[in-house]
């Protein structure tokens, strides 16, 4: 697995451990809820980077899988497993790797998160961005968000957070969550969740007016997380049930720069950032690699029925934080160096 | 206003007609709840088409406004409107265009709407794709849309949305439509909404594996419509909160080509189409120009009152619905060529 | 006929005097040796530009050719002339505009000599970038451009090109030109010739590494412009002959900056420029349409006789002029936009 | 070093052995003439192809470079070696990877190699085009191309061509090339050269009419190659100096198909291929690196002598006919591919 940044200036200096911990982060085997598989996501630099420092030329990501074994996908190569890509795979090019489910496996998001570390150093070199992600939703549990745009996390969530391996904000929501998971993984079924992103000191400007909006161009890369079903930003879909007069933020004068009175807006407003926080939510629908017996067809088009044994998560939605924030950075680092050039 | 299309294939035949049509149908006047203005958007191609068909070279559309009065502009020229980019373009560019909303105007979508139908052209030349788009919700009034990727709208819905100059498909619920509508008109509020999109018959295999995924393109094409704050897709943000036996669509023979049993997935997987009816829905925030006096700032950051009179829409998004159309068939003729070189 | 900038940052002053000269530059009519038509180019600007300065928006440019009479091209319709693209065009789409040459004429070089202008007013602005070009050769008249690297022109001689309406640098290098166009013109035939190009002042830095280039950029540029044969940097062809050690330039200290003795790498090491002048020298084949008689076929593959009447140049080099020039500046416009992310 | 192929389609069985083949032609050490350094460049794919054919998605190639020994470099570490790109790169990064020349080092080519020869096995499988090419010019000792747009060359002629490790065309040629290099290897001195292409049964319709031209598209990627300095097509330079009459060629029926009755336009019409045999000559500037004693300066302005000793070649220029050919097919295959698109 791999991946190539093109256009990271030069002379960023590289903080190698953070890269290799954000990658171990989304790794499985961490939390009692997943899976057992353990995978040893070494992240080799191959190019663009001597000394320490980006070169200014095409950064070469390899993490190389050593824990892929592809005999245990003998079973399902012949067999269209319902809701995963088997089947458009097969149809598209007439022809698939039926091993770890290819190219829509998570897994290929390891050398993406490593991207977005490189990404999020950049960010903070070039501007006082910090990106808070966490998980709001699993199944029924929900932490409430409604707020968010507003009042931010708390010191006590952001402090629970850091140590939280399912990235929870708080203990409340937390023991909801593990009941959730308890009592689906009796039933060998699994679950679907929400991650909550805030943005927090964005300068003004970043995004473009009219392709490139930022959250265009965040949504492009979230939605392009396999399991992902919606996003919502600020007040998202509750926006379309408020008046002009409720969801409108009032322009003010804070300390001595412009500023929105309230933040329904949610830090964006014609595509481009204005300065206040960014909040958004994304939806993922439940793992569908199930233990539970169901019927499907084979490449020949014959009814079989198919049991997915082999290891597999509960929920999927605590190891994609990481992902999460990966695509944000990636999508925000594109902005913040495309807007040095929106004047002379 | 204009638009340029490059990589449309030659030889398609242009009905011309339609392509006024479609511009037309967002115009503003024709609804008793949107503005007075008049607008004369009269469409001309200026290269790419040769005696009615496509040549294969880039097609230039140009829209002349022959009705912006920029004079009605001269009073928020130096104020941040609430809820609208002026503040943003302003820190952005230092400079901008304060006539009648700039680029930030929903009537630069006027030559959108001309490429989508060209688009929806050569959609219908090449696939038998059709697409549905209709307003399900307008503020608190709400059409029920759970059930849709799996029926579809009626006949005598389709029928309705034909002859409904706001894009509705039931008598019922035009009259709570139209209840919202004139209360909020009266307190010189405006509203928001959702629009649902179906794409009927669209083949297996539209969309790119890993970047270029069908949703990811649409919601950046969706995203990019001023407004937008939420897109969900099949089960959207339910999908978070429902279990994988519950979500998961076995794959069963109908007729001669495989399908789904059911339609959870919203005939997406992995980034590529099914065969089966795909299923969206965006929320739209309500329309910032209120007719209530709002605080705000001016240029020179000192605090000021604006009340917008002049020609304002309630509620924006009926007229939205061709434009989601457009966009929705701009990105399905990408994703269809491009799937002309997905194999050998 | 059209361009869109895409890119061009906000609050560029633009001189729209200087635009619509450089596109009168390029118009025919001004020279004996060149056809009668007189064409009207007048450039309107339809957007991306504000109060006379840019937006940071795309700028669209619109040039209306009033006096194309399409008439005068119905001998022609079903006829592939030598020389021209009506053939390729024919078999690529199946399908061809065959009035006045369609997008192959150079008649639709005049926005993009358009938009060169604004190019080289924006490279004005963020350096001290000057472009000269000139016509060094028409048909078997040449003027020796083998030093030019290490001389550039002459005073006399740039101001001279300033006063030549074919944009020649030297009276008795005129002459010859003059002679060797009359003699062509008694025979109804046409000349080809060569363009130079010297780009002074231009920052150490500008290209990219790998892909992007900087005479790679210049080169897909220039080979877009229809009847260019062949281009050469530097010492060009003659490079292949010569050693390394007679190649090889120095580096030494001028003044307080690091430069190079001689300058044979003619501006660029490594697809950067030097600092240094750069050079470089375009071949273009003679105008293809002729007065006299030739065989060719018509669409039906039947073989015919044809006789290209009509307004027609002998030679289309001094034309060419500011299209190389407007190709040149916008090649350096991207990468000197480019170059202000090399570095954190 | 390393290459991501993008948009291969799915279902191109690879032949590996030809790939590795392709590689292995390029390396140094298998010339009299050539550096004695040894690479033992393996090719790995790591994604987009599984059980030996293309899977549509990116193939990702590696190639391992085992004798990149660094310690060579200390003593040019500071240096700015005359003729190469170290200053260009310091200048505009602030830093740079003096290893080896870095990214402007010849070597990096290797995988543009493996990917031309994949590029060459889809063009082979979608059309008969084939591409032949070869060392024209060294020093200057010359083969004569002139009238090769006509007559391609002949049996004996591409015979010879594949067992000569010059990758030259003709024993008489050979001999001259051998005396020039002999000469100048005993002055510590080094040569440049021409490398020739023709490609065969192109089919007609290749290339896009304004942007992307065939003869763009092939100089870009061409003159991406360092060291490059000159390319030109058909006639190139000399079509500067002839007539229209004498450089158009007239249409005619050759079988039951149209062509062209000579072949001074060299395969291209409009940027778009003719169905004729293109014709291009590259031209190589004399390697960089001579054994010479050259004066410059350190990183520090300081004027040093420099003597590079180490492992370098003579001539590279027949080592870079597998390049060409690489860049040719490459260009070739986006082409086609793109031209799928050009009619519905």
């Amino acid at each position: 697995m791999g991946a190539v940044i093109d256009g990271c200036p030069a002379g960023l200096a590289l903080d190698m451990v953070a890269i290799q911990q954000a990658v171990d982060k989304r790794k499985t085997g961490q939390h009692s809820f997943s899976s057992a598989r353990k995978e040893d996501d070494v992240v080799e630099i191959l190019s663009g980077v001597f000394e320490g420092k980006t070169l200014g030329t095409p950064i070469c990501i390899l993490i190389k899988n050593k824990d892929a074994r592809s005999k245990d996908y003998d079973k399902i190569k012949n067999v269209y497993r319902p809701g995963h890509a088997d089947f458009t795979y097969q149809k598209k090019y007439g022809y698939r790797d039926y091993r770890g489910g290819g190219r829509s496996s998570i897994r290929i998001t390891a050398p993406m998160v490593a991207a977005g570390e490189i990404a999020r150093q950049l960010n903070t070199e070039l501007t006082k961005t910090k990106t808070i992600v966490f998980v709001s939703q699993i199944g029924r549990a929900k932490y409430d968000v409604s707020n968010l745009s507003e009042t931010g996390l708390s010191e006590e969530e952001i402090a629970f957070l850091k140590n939280s391996d399912k990235n929870l904000v708080q203990a409340d929501f937390e023991k909801q969550v593990d009941k959730e998971i308890e009592t689906t993984m009796v039933d060998g079924d699994t679950l679907g969740g929400r991650i909550t992103t805030l943005i927090e000191n964005l300068p003004v400007g970043i995004g473009e007016p009219i392709f490139g909006k930022l959250q265009a161009e965040l949504s492009n890369a979230i939605l392009s997380i396999n399991t992902v079903k919606a996003v919502e930003f600020g007040e998202g879909i509750k926006a379309a049930a408020i008046k002009g007069s409720e969801h409108n933020d009032e322009f003010v004068l804070k300390t001595e720069k412009a500023a929105t009175q309230t933040n329904h807006h949610g830090g964006i407003l014609g595509g481009i950032s204005t300065g206040e926080r960014i909040n958004f939510s994304v939806y993922f629908k439940p793992i569908s690699s199930i233990r539970k017996e169901q019927q499907t067809l084979n490449q020949k088009g014959e009814a079989v029925e198919i049991k997915i044994e082999g290891r597999h998560d509960v929920c999927a939605v605590p190891r994609a934080v990481p992902i999460v924030e990966a695509y944000t950075n990636i999508v925000l680092a594109d902005l913040i160096l495309k807007n040095r050039n929106a004047t002379i």
